[in-house]
């Protein structure tokens, strides 16, 4: 017998996993990084529940040892959230993946966390249901909740914070705890759900959520235009929203991601000027009406080369040149890595910092197209970096630092989407004052061996 | 000097308050009470601070003496949430009624807690841009903010749950904190917003709201309708919210409700069976399109009589007989009072757990009018009792009782948009198993000397 609690352990979660419990190499290599740029560290060894009360076995286990937790979906965040810095045992939801309900009438579904949104979607399409955050990766629900993920569609849809109606929870010592229910409004307490949502892992594992499902629109119609300056793209989309047109995609592309997008995209071939891509959801004539007052705001702010995609195959391929911005933007230089900051400020101050972080991007000589979700006020800069580079890769998180600085000093924040992890938190202490000590008075009510997913949100000091 | 901590916080508040800290019995009185039925109980003294600060300095004094500390908007909540239990403060903000600022851009208002909803909508009239919230009282943002309350137009544009962006908050020990920001969304760590949005002043003293604004629509149009079942008003409103029809208000007066507003308001004189209240807001186009779908479903399931209030007068003469419906119910009785149920179920369950509900009002021998903000799955039954007939009182109370269970065994929840306060905590453990006791933790934590708002929402025994 061996005293290291996590090689104790791990040979009490063989005993309840089986070959469900893996310390191969590879395995544990693939548990240790994510879709960015923070730096790699393995878990001592993966686990692949298949239920809820062996994720709460799991957690009594590494409770009992004060061994730590990783909650794992398919490992596409961005901000270093699935490394375990300070091992112990990656907890992969894969395996939980099932759809459990669909409730046409309440217009919810029920699933699994290792459920992705592809995949839900693809279950929904004969229902005339959808489920409508989407973020680029094809994530798991249980990580987009964890992250409060958002998307194209939040501008009129939500992000996961208006999307998850429910959840269950495994606790860090093992408990299982239902949030809220699938009610469309309580006031029956402290709201635990959106305590979760966005919690990264560190409070606990959801190992169930209840989402919120909307009817598929009856007409869909896609569309991009282009502006002379990124100022009047933002301006009439700041106009559109405040006229109440109810768009349900408004994506800002600015000159320099535009030509990225031509290089990967050879068949796009738009003109390498601001674009918005839209998109409009309704009846018939409600996306005619809409359309129609879109074009009249566009009109006064230059608006030219609109160009509709009314079919469903034309509207694919936008939407997927769209959510391969990020390889259309590395596009632009040869093996290079894109640093990608998520600020998001209030919408009157956006076209401003946009326009100063531009200015920042090219004093600094780095290149750093840009894509925003606008409606939201978010968007993102991918400064292009050669990561062998050490020289420029300490100028390109100055850069970042520099924008991340700024969306701060217009009252936004340093993350609309992609969340903390390891990467953001050295903004945290700035961005929320004496609130940010709040965050960690309560991961230590609640995981007091700070077992959860530590050194990610909030750093905790035992 | 005495000793007594309550008499000594009493004096130091005096220090800091002057004059607006008051021990006057009536004063007292007025803070002793809210508009439901729980037991009144006086506080020691009432302070009516002018800013964040001063409401620091309160909550310091309060904390170095454990002395309670109750915070009051206008006394409109019906679960007892602003009486004094355990004595102490009353925390009166109805001198931190500014309005701050209006971002029209950004369709969002900063207030003091102390705005009502009605000063905020004058205000804001000019702008084309209105604020929805709104519950039958005109009460205050803060108190709205910290019941979670929800009205007849949260089908459509939420509760306070999606209303409040970022709040500022003092804490029990004084210290201010601010949560979130103007921005629309944020992965910034955990939701402190929501958390304090629901807390019942629990866990600290909302000093200051970001809410949402929504623009007016061009075109609002009112109905009247009847149909010959509950059931059939419900089911009509199920599939009417599955079509995707953006309706801003459905709300159910059941067969006995009509009879009291009948009453109540002798110029409404429409039929004694059960009637959905509706309202449509829109285009003038958008508007007509609905109103042809809701007309098409409305014929599926036997709808009559639809009356329209297209002018602004017949509009609020209808809707202010909404607001009213209290006191139509209960004209059906003499000298009684109301005892309101709040359950929410999910839409689907809500035609079946009101006939139940209804079949239990019936056997218990009690009127109990039903009204309801179905398109939420919200419905209230006001169980009329005479307040000096204990055995009755016993009845209402068991009856109520019933329908709460009845409404938890659908998966809902007992209070939809009142909240816990001291009526429905009961009710708390069964409605939530393990996830009460989280509450308590989180309580805790955040009120390690139990000062705030003591034995509201949650127990916690130090």
């Amino acid at each position: 017998m061996t005293t290291d609690p996590t090689a104790q352990a791990i040979s009490e979660l063989k005993n309840l996993l089986g070959e469900r419990l893996s310390t191969g190499e590879s395995i544990r290599e693939m548990h240790g990084r994510d879709e960015a740029y923070s730096a790699p560290a393995l878990p001592d060894a993966v686990a692949f529940p298949e239920t809820t009360e062996e994720v709460s076995g799991i957690m009594k286990i590494c409770s009992r040892h004060a061994v730590p937790a990783v909650p794992f979906g398919i490992g596409t965040s961005l901000e270093g959230h699935v490394i375990p810095i300070h091992g112990g045992i990656s907890v992969d939801t894969s395996r939980m993946n099932r759809i459990l309900e669909i409730h046409e009438s309440d217009l919810d579904a029920v699933v699994q966390p290792g459920v992705s949104r592809t995949q839900l979607n693809d279950e929904l399409r004969a229902t005339g249901l959808m489920f409508t955050v989407d973020p680029g990766a094809d994530a798991t629900l249980g990580g987009m909740a964890a992250t409060r993920a958002s998307g194209t569609n939040t501008v009129r849809y939500g992000t996961m914070r208006e999307n998850v109606l429910s959840l269950e929870v495994v606790l860090p010592d093992g408990t299982i705890i239902e949030t809220g229910s699938r009610s469309r409004k309580s006031s029956a307490g402290y709201d635990l759900t959106h305590l979760f949502v966005g919690s990264e892992g560190t409070l606990g594992i959801i190992t169930r959520l209840t989402v919120r499902l909307f009817g598929q629109p009856d007409t869909i119609l896609a569309a991009t235009c282009s502006f002379e300056t990124v100022d009047y793209a933002v301006n009439a989309v700041i106009m559109a929203i405040q006229m109440g047109i109810p768009m349900a995609r408004i994506e800002l592309l600015d000159e320099v991601q535009m030509k990225g997008m031509n290089i990967f995209n050879p068949d796009l071939s738009l003109p390498e000027k601001p674009h918005l891509f839209l998109e409009f959801h309704g009846s018939d004539t409600g996306v005619k009406e809409q359309v129609e007052m879109f074009e009249s705001v566009g009109e006064e702010f230059g608006v030219s080369g609109l160009q509709w995609a009314t079919n469903a195959e034309d509207r694919n391929r936008l939407w997927t040149a769209r959510h391969n911005a990020y390889y259309a933007g590395k596009s632009l230089r040869k093996s290079c890595e894109g640093l990608i900051t998520d600020c998001c400020v209030p919408i009157s101050a956006l076209s401003e910092c946009i326009s100063q972080s531009k200015k920042m991007a090219a004093e600094s000589g780095m290149i750093a197209p840009i894509v925003g979700h606008v409606g939201d006020g978010n968007f993102h800069l991918m400064i292009l970096v050669d990561p062998n580079d050490p020289d420029e890769l300490t100028r390109a998180k100055s850069l970042a630092s520099e924008v991340n600085k700024l969306a701060l000093s217009f009252g936004g924040t340093v993350t609309g989407e992609h969340g903390v992890g390891i990467g953001k938190k050295r903004y945290m202490e700035e961005e929320h004052g004496a609130a940010y000590a709040i965050m960690a008075t309560l991961k230590r009510a609640i995981d007091p061996k700070n077992i959860m997913n530590p050194g990610k949100t909030v750093e905790v000091h035992l």
